[in-house]
Order: structure tokens, then C-alpha cells, then sequence
């Protein structure tokens, strides 16, 4: 994905803890191009002298109109909560729309191809002016009682969604499990430590012994834990047989 | 998915404003229990005092200690960004963690399952004795620059994971496409007009007619928009031929 043909568009955003938390996002996710249309002034210069603002904050570009501010781009794209409002656009839920974003951000590196998602004010969202210059609108679904997403939080969203398949992604560290033997030997231990405490007896063991068996199974040991509980094990063992 | 199921706990958090934003991801994605672990007692009286502070903050559960707030929980999942730490858990990406969390909470209704999702405090996340209670942790991927994501963009992120795949999503309200007819009748109007504006002559019209007839298909017009534009073309049309 070339990250660098996205625009995250915050039109008349009024709080300045709202812009550095789309910037932060930005940063978060690998986007670079944030551009203002007629902030609040005050709250765009309060984000930009914040302590730890980013380099990304102090290199937006603000614009007087939503025309201005998406002339470079091919795709624009509005967010909308569905509220009151009639939509006069098509409407995709964010994982769909994020996949016909996708396509434009893979396009080959000479294409000239830039995306703009545009996010409205935290109060109006976006006026049917603004969404005029959108080719289609997307929404995050959420439930019925409460729709509006905090703007912050919905432009994390969207950019999580837009990252979600990039390979940008650390390989899970999960522990390598144990062996079948490792595993059997646990049994073992395990098996001969129940007898010695007489948790199980003579006459008992044989019926008990798949059912201990499947048991050890189930705990999905990892090779280290495994050997951790062999250890544990046996020493409790080698304690039993002593005291007699 | 039974939303019912599943507790955020928020651990040793500072900032009003991030426990205000929990609440508010919580009720946009339906999910009803909060607790928190011995908050920055400010905060939690805060973030509880806030102008339209949620019905579901007033029902946040304090507690002393991480044990107590997991007790009735069979799965405890703890949130990392992968810092300098070194971890001693299996680690999952947040769309790998949220499948087998869904699991849990797609279990039968009479089924006593519980999972809890722990959150870190906004400096230190959590620390190796919270992540003691976990299962696993799971952990968004972000970009190396900038591991560390805000709290309740954090939050919200996980809730719209876990959300994304259920049911609760509206109709995507794409409009009707037109017909190949209507569609053939935009083209025909059109290729009138171009000859009546002589736009296209005598002997260019039938080398041109595919092309324009390709262009138009290119246009992918709604039968809206095919009426519209079969309205405004016959309109030029005849202003065309009546000035003649």
C-alpha cells in the first residue's frame, strides 16, 4: 500500500485534543497528509503547540474550502454517522469501503492516484455542501442508541481498518507447543506421582490412567512449560517415595 | 455475539477524558460492563461528573485490585503495544486475538463464560503482575515510529473489531443501476446533440459512435442519474435544433 496517497480531510473541527488525536492515529498507522479546512483557529493552533505534537501536525495544510483542500485527489471519500440526515450518496460500511480504498492506494507507483476521507465537525459532521464533493460516503456501523463516534476515535478506526490486511503486521510470538512425548512423559510422572500420594490405587489406576492422560492433553503445554511441570512433578514424586 | 459477556477493565488510568472515551466506544459497539482498577481517584470522579457522562459510566464498577475485577472471568486478555518489555505471553494480533475472543462470547446462552479485556495505564500499559491474570495478550499493529496508541482510540479499535463481523450492520444503500436500455437512450440523445452542436460531423459520427457509447457505459449511471442526464441532454438538444 503506498501510504503516502492518503489524505485524512478534518473539516470545521472544533477541538484541538481532537486533531492531535487524528494526528496521533496518523502516526500510529503509517499516515503522513493531514489537511484542515477552516478549523477553529484557535483549536488548530492549540493542537500544533501541544506538547509532543508531532512533525505531522506541524506539516498539515489548512485550506480555506473542501473544494481547495481535495483538488489533488481522484477518490474522495465522506464518513458519516447516518444520522437525521437524508444521504443522498451511495453508502458503504467502513470494511467495504476501506477495500475500494485499498485498490487506489495499491495502484502501480506511477499512477496519480490520491484518496481523501473526509471527517466533519464533531457536532454537524459533514453539511450536504461538503459531501457534495464526495464520490460515496462510508460509516462505521455501531448500535441504534448511540451512533456518533468520537472524532478521534473514528478516524482510529478507519485507519486500523485500512491497515488491518497490510503486511505492516509483527509475527504472533507464540510459544512452540510440546511434543507428544514430552507430553506423554508429564503423563508418566504425573501418572506414578497420583499412586505414590494414593490419589489413585491398584485397583483404580488402569480404569484412571486415560482419563489422566486426556486431561494432561488439554492443558495444550508448550515445550517449556512442559518441562517445568516434568520437574514439579517429579519432585513431588521423589518427596512421596521418600517419606515411606 | 453476546455483548453481555464481555468486561473492560481499565487499569491504573490517569486521564478523565480516556475513561469518558471507553464508555462512550463501549456504547457505540453495545457492550455494557466497565470496570476500573484503582483509578487516579480524580479522574474516575471526573470522568463520572462529565456533561453527558453515559448511564454506563454510573454503573462502573471499582476495584482494588486486577484479581478482583477478573474474578468471575474465564478468559482475561491483556493489551500490549510490544514496547521494550520483554513478554512473557502468547502474543496475538488484535483480528486474531478478537476471533477467539468471539468464541467466548458466542458460547451457549446458559454457558457462564466471561471475558475480560484489560487496558494499561496511558504511561506504563500494563504491568508484568496485571499481565500475570491474562490468558494471552493481544496487541494492534501499528507502525515501529509510533507503537504506542491512545488509550481510548485503543479501546475503541478493539470494540470495533470484535463488533465488525456481527450482524448489527445497516444495508449498504447503494442506488438501483440503470438498465442497458436506459442507458442506450442517454447514449442515442447524446450522440444527437453532438452532431447538433456539430461537435462530432457527417462523416466523424459513425467512427465515433462506439467511443461514445463506451463512455457512457464507463459512467456506471444510476436510474436516477440516467433520467437526470437524458433530461438535461434532450433540454441541449433542442435548444440546439431550435436555433437552427
Amino acid at each position: 500500500m503506498t501510504s503516502n496517497r492518503l489524505c485524512i480531510v478534518l473539516v470545521a473541527t472544533r477541538n484541538p485534543l481532537n486533531i492531535g488525536a487524528a494526528a496521533r492515529a496518523m502516526c500510529n498507522f503509517g499516515f503522513q497528509h493531514l489537511r484542515v479546512v477552516h478549523p477553529y483557529d484557535v483549536a488548530f493552533r492549540e493542537a500544533r503547540s501541544a506538547v509532543g505534537a508531532s512533525a505531522l501536525l506541524a506539516r498539515a495544510e489548512e485550506f480555506e474550502t473542501v473544494a481547495d483542500a481535495v483538488e489533488d485527489c481522484t477518490l474522495v471519500v465522506g464518513t458519516t454517522a447516518v444520522g437525521h440526515r437524508q444521504i443522498q450518496h451511495p453508502l458503504k460500511v467502513l470494511k467495504v469501503g476501506a477495500t475500494s480504498i485499498l485498490e487506489e492506494l495499491n495502484a502501480p507507483p506511477n499512477d496519480s492516484r490520491r484518496v481523501a476521507i473526509l471527517f466533519g465537525s464533531e457536532k454537524f459532521g459533514l453539511s450536504n455542501e461538503d459531501m457534495a464533493h464526495c464520490h460515496w460516503l462510508m460509516h462505521i456501523p455501531t448500535t441504534v442508541e448511540q451512533k456518533s463516534i468520537n472524532l478521534g476515535q473514528a478516524v482510529a478506526i478507519c485507519l486500523y481498518e485500512l491497515a488491518r490486511e497490510s503486511g505492516n503486521v509483527p509475527v504472533s510470538e507464540e510459544p512452540s507447543p510440546a511434543s507428544a512425548e514430552e507430553v506423554e512423559r508429564v503423563t508418566t510422572v504425573l501418572l506414578d506421582a497420583l499412586c505414590a500420594s494414593e490419589y489413585l490405587g491398584a485397583e483404580t489406576v488402569d480404569a484412571k490412567e486415560d482419563v489422566v492422560r486426556r486431561m494432561v492433553r488439554r492443558m495444550r503445554l508448550s515445550k517449556e512449560d512442559a518441562s517445568t511441570w516434568l520437574g514439579m512433578v517429579r519432585q513431588m514424586l521423589w518427596k512421596l517415595r521418600t517419606k515411606h
